[in-house]
């Protein structure tokens, strides 16, 4: 098929009508051979464009139909959706309406020793060509291959999705993350991710391997079909993609609480079910028997899921840290917000690279980038280039999204290894709301018994039911389609993700209103107060881990100080004995920039009794306060520990309710000559 | 070498440790075999990151360079000329300190008969291995080919530069060039583009003609170098692209009209410089003696010329026009800026698809595309969407620009076909001074003959001094390098880029104080007036040919009113026996749109007597004009033709002077009901 967008238009990537004969205008004598190799690529060329030009086509017509469903409020129907049907009735057209068959790239055969070179020099009447490997072709196969251009053409390479389309996807989400209530439900939201997607995987995969077996005594199994392919299938299957239900959760302002736990997860377990699938791929028993449980092999497996995982976490953490530091100490970069852009683009491309380059998942790394850009490198950013960075992966996000949820609706009729089998897809239907429904209940059981703040049984029906698949689920089917068992799973993953996004996504608003979910939440605003400040301390104090607090206090104490113009400076934060290593690392800026800062970030609330507190040591009285807060002011090194907590439930939720409850944002009137830095 | 960033990889596209050894986890007999083949995959996937990430890091050091640059008002080098700097350095660190050898893709050789298919089929031990051409390797290049591995992996694909890299830039000029001082000066830019770049591209080919003749009497030319390839040549160093000059005359508000003149010029020469050197390469003289003279092939040439140039125009315009209808009737797309600017984004690409899939060149329609969606679509967006897509195709643009730019530096050492020739490259450097006397000077002579407003003698020798070779001059060398004439060429160009890009670039400053050019010009102030209102119009007249004039009035009473909310209804412009055809094609949003769309377009400076001479049958008075203009009021449709030669004037500088010189902007004091339409 054809490679990505336009380049790798494989052979003669000469565009032009004689670009290439003019090369060869010295030998005149193969002048007419060149002439119609010319042609050839020329008209490759011009397929490929055609190909594109009927994606981007369809795109277009998504376009504007979801314009005119939102201009009027359908909600039964989303855009992911749409592409689909699009895509659908395009595959059609293209696997029935056009001619089947082209002769000129007869494939020529020649017997080669010992195993496939990436590169081939083919010697033809004296001339060398040099070709490179594309791929196996299974036996059976190499008649279809000669068949269809128009539908060779259409189907991309499947590493384009997670080289080219996820990247943009998965970073957006990533960068879009920042949110108060997404901190707030951390412990429950990894729980979900991790464990939720590990039992999910696990149990899907064991009920698919009985499917197997079932298909296997009936003998509708032409094929092989081992336990790891189960597990594989598990994994790739597990990955949720809510983007119909939450749209809708974003236009219908559903409860914020639900949205952050449903967001967080499918966020984070695309990340696990991508490591996840690596290690079942890693899991190769060596000897003899190859396909019985074998411990080294599995702890090997386990060993790259965590050797993955925590090295693309931390390539992604490394790189949003860099590109944060860098924006730290180039803040004249304010001035340029063309060039602010381009860093961040840059760098957050570079983590992709990196990673892939080290051997970890670029994917992965990219989602912790993106989480660490919003965290630490957004507060450092110019106005200008928030909104420009913002909008830039909204559109590459959206184009990508789109793009790849219309490749799918083709990919139905275009993918030419489909294979249906009914009692599998009926088996694997049964199984992912067998997998979701032990994945969702069982835990948020656990959850409760440690949460105040209990997820009720109408959110737990709710995240059962929005348990989409989407487009990391394609791409992970789609990544290897060579054997029985994976053209099998493929076509599986293809209906479930149509029945899934259409069924699901229509009946979201429905669904929210059975349930009773609370709509047109403010997201500043929240759930009503009954108990006091004291207890509602005492509530924050239990939902979050020691571990989670441990780490908010050095984030909020070091990290954000020393990475951002955003934290309280680190004067106030680090014990006296630092003070000049503290004075060197804080920016006079930070003084300067911080009340700027904090009225521009929306997540963070402040009433002027909080500031007080924060800047611990420095002496501010408050003028004009109307709040009932007392200034507590004169606060020395040692209020540190205390500072980090209140900071903490601050920003999860304790104290923000009572300046939004009032009904106005507090500013705190601030004169600009008190913020000069009172260090010890 | 490696195709577009990151998806053709070639060989093995599957990025992942083991997701291929899954696939065939079927058959373990040839698992070991399967294992070397993807870890071969694997390790060309990790080079290619790194290579990518080489481009990024590149980038990066490159934009906070600039932006130090920037800080310190540093003029003499440019973003570009430091892009390249930097990768002339590690391009030698690539060249020098890589290791020469990799023995992992050794080439295998095998007979074939005929001519090379597209495809090949290798059948190694029973399997089936798919592979495509990548190219012709000459013979005495074989050795080479599996030398360095990592100076392959940075040597892109030319056709990256066509399909990638240059769209955006092409596209960013034309949509940036909606300027009232390029209309004013269209004449004279199109001569310059035209006749300007067809002068300079004979005389350049001929004086290396005899450059040529001269090499071979000295016994200094090794290789074919034909007349054919020295016109091309001409073709391609008269490209000129004064990205540099530009930068600095932005900063410093040099003169307008010398502005229009440079940045006209040098993006339509972008598009006949294409177009002229397929129309070369098209000139393939039939018969025996194949390079003399051939009328039959000339007036071919002349032709191939001609219809891709139309054919792009057309299709770009047609696009353009197409986006904007899209834009005038799907208004309510203003409240999703986000569909908004993907929808402009996707048509804008389209149309370089669409012009590559008819044959005709992408890069040159998409020119004109821009050129339309600014002049007609950008009207009907929102003002939200206006900003995206402006910043949108700015980055683009900047990471296109300083990309290619970064790779012209790295091509002087890992490029392994450089051929320099002392002699060529002397000759090159005199005759592209010559070529540019030649085209500047008479055409300037020429045109002052008509033109009222002169091309003084300091403007001539600013244009002259300007003509630095770029982006496009680099991608039409690199297209084809198959021969030795073309290698020559291509090492030829790059030394010229680098030249005038260090030289010029840094030569701007000090050559604008020398020629006395006025800086800190305010675009909306003309040259001081001299003359009363009657003989400015005279001028205008004057300055504007007829075809202009006429173009002029069709585009302001006919086109603007039915693609954009902007222009006058047209049920004034329309002769009266249309007034029912013309009250269907006219939306009521232009009567209220129309006050605020001209107060946002900035280009159109409009005072209460033009307003009212415009809207020609309503009845509208004024209030509180402070002008000395008495309002015109009840003109019927009979002033159809003054109203447009009036907003001729207006728009080409005329009428608004008298505002500007006033130092206000009168914003018409306007009753919404009394804009009701009185349509005949």
């Amino acid at each position: 098929g054809l490679g990505p967008p336009p380049p790798a238009r494989g052979p003669g990537s000469r565009g032009h009508p004689g670009a290439a004969a003019a090369g060869g205008g010295g030998g005149s004598s193969s002048a007419m051979e060149e002439l119609a190799t010319e042609q050839e690529a020329e008209e490759s060329h011009r397929q490929d464009s055609v190909s594109l030009l009927t994606f981007i086509l369809l795109l277009t017509l998504t376009i504007l139909t979801i314009w005119l469903f939102k201009h009027r409020r359908v909600r039964f129907l989303h855009e992911t959706g749409l592409a689909m049907i699009y895509g659908l009735i395009v595959g059609v057209i293209l696997r029935y309406g056009t001619p089947s068959t082209s002769g000129h790239d007869k494939p020529f055969s020649c017997s080669q020793e010992d195993r496939p070179f990436t590169t081939l020099l083919v010697n033809v009447s004296g001339k060398f060509f040099e070709y490179t490997l594309k791929g196996e072709i299974s036996p059976g196969k190499i008649h279809n291959v000669e068949q269809n251009d128009m539908l060779r053409k259409v189907t991309f390479d499947p590493e384009v999705f997670f080289n080219i389309l996820l990247p943009p996807i998965i970073f957006h989400a990533g960068y879009s993350l920042k949110k108060r209530h997404f901190f707030r439900n951390l412990g429950s939201i990894l729980a979900y991710a991790f464990l939720g997607t590990a039992v999910s995987c696990f149990i899907i995969g064991n009920l698919m391997y009985g499917v197997v077996k079932l298909m296997k005594l009936v003998g509708q199994l032409s094929g092989k079909f081992y336990y790891t392919d189960c597990l594989l299938f598990g994994a790739i299957i597990s990955a949720t993609d809510p983007v119909t239900v939450l749209a809708i959760f974003n236009e219908l302002h559903a409860d914020v609480d639900l949205y952050a736990l449903l967001f967080g997860e499918s966020v984070l377990n695309d990340a696990v079910a991508i490591v996840l699938s690596s290690s079942i791929v890693a899991y190769q028993p060596t000897g003899e028997n190859t396909h019985a449980f074998d411990a080294a092999a599995f702890f090997k497996s386990v060993g790259v899921f965590l050797g993955i995982f925590s090295g693309s976490f931390m390539m992604g953490a490394v790189t949003g840290v860099v590109t944060a530091l860098i924006s730290f100490f180039f803040t004249k970069l304010h001035c340029f917000p063309l060039l602010e852009t381009a860093l961040f683009f840059l760098m957050s491309w570079s983590t992709f690279l990196l990673a892939e380059a080290c051997g970890f998942t670029g994917v992965v790394a990219v989602l912790f980038c993106g989480i660490t850009q919003a965290h630490y490198t957004y507060n450092n950013l110019s106005v200008e280039s928030r909104s420009r960075t913002k909008q830039l992966f909204e559109v590459l996000h959206f184009l990508a999204e789109n793009f790849i949820f219309s490749y799918m609706g083709l990919a139905l009729f275009t993918f030419q290894k489909h294979i249906f089998s009914p009692v599998f897809i009926i088996g694997a239907f049964v199984a992912i709301f067998l997998g979701r429904a032990a994945h969702i209940y069982p835990l948020s059981f656990l959850l409760n018994l440690g949460r105040r703040h209990k997820i009720s049984w109408n959110f737990q029906h709710m995240m059962m039911f929005s348990g989409l698949r989407g487009a990391m689920a394609f791409a992970l089917a789609i990544r290897d389609t060579a054997t029985y068992s994976h053209q099998m799973m493929f076509s599986t993953t293809l209906l479930i993700v149509f029945f899934t996004v259409w069924i699901v996504g229509g009946g979201t608003t429905p669904m929210l209103s059975w349930l009773n979910i609370r709509v047109g939440v403010d997201p500043d605003q929240d759930p009503p107060p009954t108990n006091d400040n004291s207890e509602r301390r005492n509530r924050t104090k239990q939902e979050s881990a020691w571990l989670f607090r441990l780490w908010y206090s050095f984030d909020h104490n070091y990290l954000k100080p020393i990475l951002t113009h955003s934290g309280p400076p680190l004067t106030t934060t680090l014990p006296s004995w630092c003070g000049l290593v503290a004075h060197c690392l804080t920016s006079p800026q930070v003084y300067d920039n911080q009340e700027q800062l904090r009225e521009e970030d929306s997540d963070f609330i402040l009433n002027d009794g909080d500031l007080t507190v924060t800047y611990g040591d420095t002496t501010i009285t408050a003028n004009g306060s109307s709040g009932p807060h007392t200034a507590t002011t004169s606060l020395d090194g040692r209020r540190t520990k205390s500072n980090s907590e209140e900071a903490l439930e601050r920003d999860l939720g304790a104290a923000d309710h009572e300046v939004t409850s009032r009904g106005t944002r507090l500013v705190f009137p601030l004169e600009d000559n008190t913020m000069s830095c009172l260090s010890p």
